[in-house]
């Protein structure tokens, strides 16, 4: 593949600042009208072999554009946070707000082109981490990301002669690193996995630029170029194209969730104190155990209103020590979390080894009220089945524990809560006009409530169905089922 | 202390029963006019004894008021990523903007009482964190946040008697955590370690409430009120009295800072890139000293508009490695940060240890541009001399080294460039009708500038003013003073 990069054009040097200084102020001008007008966030991936100008491109860029709109990153090995959360999660965190530009160097690629150069991951490692790369970047450009990935190549007589030049003056000699004489001796390997790497992850809506980088200033050139024309095409009149849907990765279980009833006769409020003592107990036993310090516990309520999921979350809670878990009551997005992709927010709070999250309401919000109210359009919560599962499916994979329970309530028992919330002062902010506005939407959330159910029961992720117009059964049914398990993982 | 802490008026339970449903609505009430009216943050410490009911009233506070709008906080150990950055980095991170409440579980007590109790931190070690605690929490109340700190107290025999209860019923055993057992065999000296803070932590603007634990309802109750009590007061006119000024920590140099003036003959052009890469690989080299990786650096520039910022901050970061580096170009604050005292935003982008932090303009906009503009009141733009410094302070502690660059353009020097700027195309976004605007106000920048320089240049973080009228000379100087500061500051 890099046999056949296309040797660049070389401008006489009058021309070619003429060429730059016009592509300058054309760039700029697009940042601006991306900024204000098309609202798509920019993300430009700078890769390529060592000593091709990668970090001066990087600089380079900042300096073309209004680097107040650019961010920047770069990432060094794992540190604890990073090992300690899902793989991709660091890259999330990199991500730009819409209009905004990001310049990753060497993007999500360096460390697992790295790890297969030094053979530290084997190659279907290799291929798993290209796939969830892959899917990362699907995301991003359904949600209407800009995505522009460059790689700058030099052949291996080039790289080791500007090596060769830069340590013959002791004024440059810092420049080469011993890692980049490494990467010389392992030119071959480099370029063989770079390019093993670069075919498992061109597309057409995250393509790959290969680009000769024997020239530094005409490479430059050449990126900006291929910049500008993408920023401009971000301009024109329904330019975002959405890339086709990918084949699933997740197939949900043909299984429907587990539904767990009350017994026949109610429980006494005595027996229910004693029996959610014990099961509280056991899940405290459970967390503490050391097994656990390399697993997390993510759950998931899910319900309508007045279901009893702050009531179920509490009784968690009591089971926990405080330095150990945190809860996520989930809202409408804010105007600062709607300017990135829609899961962003939830990556922010994943859990980290040894910790649990409590989500009141999820990311299903996207297919039950964002569906029924009209907040998404057809197009994306039709795709989000797919994509939480993947979601899910990457936080499983780190070992996080995902457990999700749907709080069935029946709308008797329901419209009993609402009226005793009704009554009671201090539980009036708990039924708005909105709850009864819901309310009457209910046969609207079946259909929504269905589809959830049908599709997002996975094998990593499932959903346990509690009958919840009984408090003390649901709260029980759900302890239990948490503790059961997660004595099955933790073995 | 604790030997006089008032025991609770018992209550019968029917009227316990009223008084909590009353006090619930109230809180309700009372939280949604804060969030409305108010829009101060309010932070609850929850500290106290083991088995005294501090995680329970944690639940309970979430369960009382809308938990959408609290954020509870509780800290472990400290990670990497922690003990990479200064030591009251995390606690920032907890903070509620306007108008939400945060719920900190142990606060930023625990830390430094824990050491002290394990006899880890020597007294003086002691002493100097609860002062960082009072100077931050005096920052947070000059901001205008409603600070509360509750210390649940149980007598040694209480707290035996309770931990006996819970270990004989093999259902609740799991209630009494190893820890808890040596928190009960060190009770007099946790006691003893715990009044040394809090004395030295009790203020009018952030009191401590002792509560006597002894009946955990009663206690809860309590809590409640004064919670309740204190948060009404705030919505009252006036209601925020600001703390009295504490004696500055931070004394300025007596001696005026270093000014560095151009070589009489001016530089040539291959002089300087000879020089300049030379001055660049002796920054490398220092950066990539092993004991660097136990250091940090920050580079401050500031300097009227046009005075060679950029420029200056490219030339740094072409000598450094781009995973090691991150350049923030300050603006005016979002909407979002401006809901956060305003140092919060730049606690946010401290470097971590290794890393090297760049400001393109910084924290001294509040003196400079906010001054001039009237964007800050005198009150807040005149105390944040001290805030700066003691800001400075915490992060040259923790190991950063901080060097500020102020680049003295003439009037002259600046109104040529910024015609250049105009003429060139791709320049012209660097200069706007507000830079215009600006110059005009240069006389009124001159004596913010004066102060700025006289009354923020400190021993651990001193101002270097460059004479920037020549570029070359500039970019020169100022990488000379970094290598000079990292080779004396490295050792």
């Amino acid at each position: 593949m890099f046999d056949t990069v296309a040797g660049i054009a070389r401008l006489e040097d009058a021309r070619l600042d003429r060429a730059l200084a016009r592509l300058r102020a054309d760039l700029l001008d697009v940042q601006y009208s991306v900024l204000e007008q098309a609202k798509r966030p920019v993300i430009v991936v700078i890769s390529g072999v060592a000593g091709a100008g990668r970090g001066r491109l990087v600089n380079t860029l900042n300096e073309w554009m209004d680097p107040r709109h650019i961010r920047t990153s770069a990432f060094a090995p794992r540190d604890e946070a990073e090992r300690a959360r899902p793989h991709m999660w660091r890259y999330w965190q990199a991500l730009p707000s819409r209009g905004r530009t990001a310049i990753v160097f060497q993007g999500w690629y360096a460390e697992a082109v790295d790890a297969r150069v030094g053979r530290n991951i084997k190659r279907r490692v290799f291929w798993h981490r290209l796939h969830q790369i892959r899917r990362f970047e699907h995301m991003l450009a359904m949600d209407g990301a800009l995505l522009l990935k460059f790689w700058l190549h030099l052949d291996a007589e080039t790289q080791r002669a500007r090596f060769k030049t830069l340590r013959k003056d002791p004024a440059t000699r810092w420049r080469v690193t011993p890692e980049d004489m490494q990467e010389l001796a392992r030119h071959k390997r480099i370029c063989r996995v770079a390019e093993e790497a670069i075919r498992l992850s061109d597309a057409a809506h995250a393509p790959w630029h290969l680009i000769d980088a024997s020239d530094v200033p005409h490479a430059e050139l050449e990126v900006g170029r291929i910049l500008l024309h993408a920023l401009r095409g971000t301009l024109k009149q329904d330019a975002h194209v959405r890339p086709p849907a990918l084949p699933p990765v997740v197939i949900a279980s043909e299984e429907p969730a587990p539904r767990l009833h009350p017994p026949a006769s109610p429980r006494r409020k005595s027996d229910y104190e004693t029996e959610l003592e014990r099961l509280q107990g056991r899940l405290n036993l459970l967390l503490r155990h050391p097994a656990f310090s390399r697993r997390a516990l993510a759950i998931v309520f899910e319900g309508m209103d007045a279901a009893g999921k702050g009531g179920a979350i509490r009784r968690i809670t009591r089971a926990l020590d405080a330095r150990t878990y945190r809860v996520h009551p989930v809202a409408a997005p804010t105007e600062h979390e709607r300017r990135y992709p829609w899961l962003w927010r939830f990556w922010r709070d994943v859990p980290r080894d040894g910790r649990v999250a409590l989500f009141d309401r999820s990311w299903y919000g996207r297919v039950l009220v964002e569906r029924v109210e009209g907040f998404a359009v057809e197009q994306d919560w039709s795709r989000a089945y797919e994509e939480i599962n993947a979601f899910e499916r990457e936080w499983s994979e780190h070992g996080i524990v995902v457990c999700k329970f749907w709080l069935e309530v029946s709308s008797d028992e329901q419209l009993r809560r609402f009226n005793e919330r009704g009554r009671q002062r201090f539980k009036r902010f708990k039924i708005t006009p909105e709850d009864w506005r819901n309310r009457e939407k209910w046969p609207q959330y079946v259909p929504a409530v269905q589809d959830m159910l049908a599709r997002t029961h996975t094998e990593q992720a499932p959903w346990t169905i509690v009958a919840a117009d009984d408090k003390y059964h649901a709260r029980l049914a759900i302890l239990q089922t948490l503790c059961e398990r997660l004595e099955a993982e933790l073995g």
